[in-house]
């Protein structure tokens, strides 16, 4: 292994933003998992075997065994959210788990309380309508206050609870909603001096609260992850913040379940080099996020973090004859019979020889947190590895995770899923003290 | 480009073992796409483009500039067939493409009038009951004589064929049906002695009519392909005769609908670690190919070779946790309405965090032929290439074609698309003078 | 039969209300159908039999021998178009038939010329927006008018017809695009003398251009049928005078693909009582219809017709533990690849025995045309068979072939297909000289 | 109400065969129902509601205010089976129900332990076959005996429950497996006289173990109902019997997911005239029930249940240019990750005007036990209603609970589920006094 990256000792915390559906599943079978009384499926941290070395170098290793990673027994948890329920209470209420699967962790989870987040209602819009669902009384928030006095409460928050827990690392997550889409403005976003300055002007137009959240992780060193589409940390105010703390942020939007599967089946079109005429996809979704991103404003933040993913794969420039003009059209829709079950039709419009038209229909039964929670895991354990490695900035061979892979200067992303993990473990194996072999088409 | 692989000088003669839905479509798109009045789409040879080099010489090439190819102007059709239609006749008969895409080549496809077939009703149970549809009349087979005399009789058709249309190299290339099974015989399958032996003997039950085309073909210098999956050239004999003339052998079973996409599936859920319990996949089709595969015997050698395709990807003994016991069953079944417009549903059970199950349902109305006949184009002229380049014996890095790819000894085949197609373009980089750089895992 | 009845003697005028999809599929099918070369299947007027008499009495007969019935051959066809196009191009372009289903009727098609529309681009906001498709240039309509003038003209554009023609009696018939909601105005709508005066008024905000022709036609003698969901002939200014006039109005909004089928499902579980949760519904579709529809006015129109069919059949009042609360989301989207091919994917979620809940997904493939136009064809005969039987005012009896039945002072309508069928047959039984002998339940 | 009818007086006994998923689910949701713990939905005589009478006359009534039922409360359970655990073991095993709904009736479910089954081999092939599930250790059967031993010791169990348990009348209900097919034969199933000869004679090749559960029911003054295909009292010396001992005889083969929406919707085709072309169903299922069909001696008795249905409803005598050459297949199959929850993939192609096809596709994810549930409560007391009321031999009123319907002299059935729906709906109102006024079609 390589010398240089810190090695996993003492205590890694994961100070969640939202203890909602996605958040207490990951707890919920985190802690299930290391009293060996569930396995954590998806999970490449956890379960992931990868060859490294080439010829008759070639082996087959755990990833840990490759790069030193935390244990899952070093990690506390810690959360923000706007329902003062503990975990356990949140758990039950989202019904995504089996009580039978819920109870053996109910101790650990009932101590794991939120803090009182930072709310504005302008960035979410439908949370608090009761048309949809339970309304907390009362909001579990910070007084309204201006964007600065949040940041300076939220670093509190969070020296706080690595001193009480005794973490050696915290790392800050947001595994909550979408917010209302936040047009980057420049004087605002172009720099972490004009940033700072809007936050002391509390600019609550250019600032969301999920930006406060990832300044003030910055500030006190903490990486920052970013789970749902929000600008966020995904403007250059945050990647000059992330570069001179020397920290990693990461993100954006976890690729659960239906773009997961996108992003997989385009490349099989793409390497048949069988022609695309459009790709209609629907979602349907009964959960806290499904009734958040009802709402235009916010539906606009998802529906560009979903959009491009195959435009990319099915290169129209480079074959014009088959990707030319596909039209691609994205709906998702609140569904309250399915709960956290997202389900996915998505209906695609192939050609092949001489232009003749086929159909693929492809319907997935899926269960958003069950998708989310490995994702989150491998996340977190990733994101800490790339901190004790001294990775900073936007880590972009992550992508794998993520739906809307952040790059530099606008840069195009690899959205290929196959082509993402061939990055994802080629930076394993540099880390690892290995030749990174895999060269990206 | 390497200067070992001879030139695509003069003319390629391609004879067809059959010549129906499949044939006449590969036939019928390639006159038509010579005339510039379609498009080959699928077909890696004519839209294909890749990397070649790494780092700074990293270039994206066409497949024609990184190595000599076959110009599909210099192409000959030739054909038998039990049935007398030439090919314009049969092309109208099997209702695959409208009339305006066969009218403007009439008078090439009038030309292609097949030669007498080898037939035994013992092997193409299902194809003379007039139950399922049209029985030849008169049936358009040699006389029925022993396995030996219908061996030179075939040398003679392909002796014949190659000199009246002036061709330089031929290649046959079987493009009919599935024959019923023919378990291996280890004495007449084993060495090129023993089926010899056993043409002579006229030993109809273990010698299928492919075998005599395979062997009839290897004499004449010609390479033979097996697109149905019949065992025919996939025994040591045929290795042994294959490697004594120096003749490439390609096969077997063009994947082309459903098995494609489950290769291509099932790496998801490898890479992503998502649990597999069960996968269900229904075929119905209603042209020839589903006629003959209704009869048990047939569906025998089809079931084989579908079977074990997702087995090699979803590897129990590297995951015991998520691909032990996968209940994986495949059905083919004839369904007169749906004519050649194959499709399939398939049913994935798979399981997430801490076990949790979800579904995908994948339904492809796919065309057989029109999915069939760019991977015919792609053979051909790969095929071509491996005899100019003197490559030998079974060309595993056509796998990619293929439901069950051949291997010596018994050798494990690669199954999943994606590490396929990083094997064909290897061998394309090796060819064209590049380093072989992807390493596979 | 009926002596009251007038016989079908003479010729009977068609004047179709838009030349596109719908009607030149309708009009082509019914020609060709005359000629013997395709048989107008979906067609009860055509193909159906039916029970008439109890007990020993019963018997089953043809429609047409219960009732005199319009011939096929007495049928004569005209249109108004914004499109100038005969009915034989508007037909090559539509796509919707097979070159050879139309070829053999192309003279009598191409006589088919429309008159100049009544055109106002608010009423039809994306018909004219070229990301969609065709402009017609020019735009074949009437000079911009008022609405009374405008009226006239169609008046004098009925009586030249019917004159050149050698009518004997002609029907309006709405086969266009669906409007911009109009929503109801007591002053407007609510009596004739009130139309008639915003007529003079030249109320564009209230009268919509199908207001104009239904007026028109009543004025003329002709009976009015409305095919799209518009509100048009669906208020009390109209059926003061369709009773006037002693004529008959029909509609609304043809029933053909998905709600046809969630007419006809509802039932099933209401019969089983088996509860329903909620019920998905999404449609795509490619021709001008979905591209009018796409826009949010005009979709306003067609959800308020769709909406309400299931909750009239699985009665929350009557069974409050079984259908209170159900989830009924309607989404149509304009998706180009499909043509006039409209899909609609249904996901309907029941639940049973001790509340356990199931599944039903139902994916049609169906073709807008084809379904709609028996429903045209038997609506026009009927409606001819309901004017020489002196039946007047709302037809409710015809509510089988329609989304959105009218009835009067917003009486409850009946929408479950197998009620509505009882109706239908009902009504014939009657006009027939027969006992009226189901009850509805 | 009809004073010809019994009163409901007393206990009635349910004497299943069979304690397996359906027998369980059925028991513990009654037990439940009438602790006020369970909705019984799904069940007409709990929650149906029709019309009585005429015109002004028309009233909406529940069933139980038309006709006497016996109240849940009076209901007593018992069984045989070939494995010995209890009703609350047996629930326990299925799945087929959350804990929370089994254990609030646990004391009722344990006093249920089944009786001796009589079991023979030759008629469930794959039931003690260790590949698909437990075995039982022991099997709880009768010793091998002669057919008429069995049935002695038939008839004294069911004396001594009826004794035990103080019931007024016990109805035996066959709720186990499918049985091997049973040809008919004249010698043994013609008459009774030939029937009680071939039990003495002990010829087990025509005599299946229903048969004999028959023979004793029938005997002991029970009614007899089959839920299962089996060919058992579908034959003329049951019929001889039931007539002889004036008691009802109810069957076969529960009506409840695939074939249910099939006769549903087949009549949508039949009354909108549209063609049908094929109509493809595949289920899939991995209960007992499964394991048993997938051996083809049991799968040819449930697909000859199957198989007519929709030809019946789809006449192509009357409409040969619709539904003549229907391809309609059926294919069941065992798939283990399915569990209870069968799942049916129905493909059905259908052509409109001008003969163009279009298809729907219908995936119904249901739960076998929890939809026969309902069937068996309903069939339960409404066989005791034609007890009390005297009707006696084959119940085709009852026709719309089942796949199969009985009838004398292989009369036609009914299998268009509205037309049974008419059917009984009509025999209710004569049994409670009113006029039966829906005719059939």
């Amino acid at each position: 292994m390589n010398d240089a990256i810190q090695p996993a000792t003492g205590r890694l915390g994961i100070l969640s933003v939202g203890l909602g559906a996605v958040a207490t599943t990951f707890i919920t079978g985190t802690l299930m998992a290391r009293k060996g009384l569930a396995k954590p499926v998806g999970s490449f941290t956890q379960f992931g075997k990868m060859r490294v070395g080439r010829g008759d170098a070639k082996r087959y290793l755990p990833v840990g065994e490759i790069v030193p990673m935390a244990s899952l027994n070093d990690i506390v948890f810690g959360a923000w959210d706007v329902f003062k329920d503990n975990a356990y209470e949140s758990a039950k209420f989202c019904k995504v788990l089996k009580d039978s699967d819920i109870e053996p962790v109910r101790t650990e989870l009932e101590a794991i309380v939120p803090m009182k987040a930072c709310f504005d209602a302008d960035y979410a819009h439908n949370l608090m309508d009761a048309r949809f669902g339970r309304v907390p009384d009362p909001v579990w928030a910070m007084a309204d206050d201006t964007r600065w006095n949040w940041a300076q409460n939220l670093r509190s928050d969070i020296r706080r609870f690595k001193k009480e827990n005794h973490c050696d690392r915290v790392i800050v997550f947001w595994i909550a909603s979408t917010e209302a889409y936040t047009p980057r403005n420049e004087m605002v976003h172009g720099t972490l001096a004009g940033f700072e300055a809007a936050m002391k002007a509390d600019d609550r137009k250019h600032l969301a609260p999920s930006m406060i959240y990832a300044y003030a992780a910055l500030m006190e060193g903490c990486p920052f992850i970013m789970g749902a589409p929000n600008v966020c940390v995904d403007i250059p105010a945050m990647f000059e913040l992330s570069a001179k703390q020397g920290l990693p942020i990461v993100g954006k939007d976890f690729k659960s379940g239906q773009t997961m599967m996108k992003t997989a089946m385009a490349p099989i079109f793409a390497t048949r080099l069988l022609g695309v005429e459009g790709w209609f996809s629907t979602n349907i979704l009964g959960n806290r996020d499904g009734q958040v991103i009802e709402h235009p404003d916010n539906f606009e933040t998802k529906r560009i973090s979903k959009a491009s993913s195959i435009e990319w794969i099915l290169d129209a420039e480079q074959q014009p004859d088959l990707y030319s003009g596909i039209s691609h059209e994205i709906k998702i829709n609140y569904y309250k019979p399915r709960g956290d079950n997202k389900e996915s039709w998505d209906n695609i419009d192939i050609f092949g020889w001489m232009g003749y038209p086929m159909q693929i229909k492809v319907n997935f039964l899926c269960r958003d947190s069950i998708l989310a929670a490995p994702i989150c895991l491998d996340l977190a354990l990733f994101t800490d590895l790339a901190l004790r490695a001294g990775l900073c900035g936007v880590q972009e061979w992550l992508s794998f995770y993520v739906k809307k892979p952040m790059t530099y200067d606008d840069g195009a992303p690899v959205h290929d899923l196959f082509q993402q993990f061939a990055m994802l473990k080629n930076e394993i194996r540099l880390l690892g003290g290995y030749e990174a072999d895999q060269e990206l088409d």
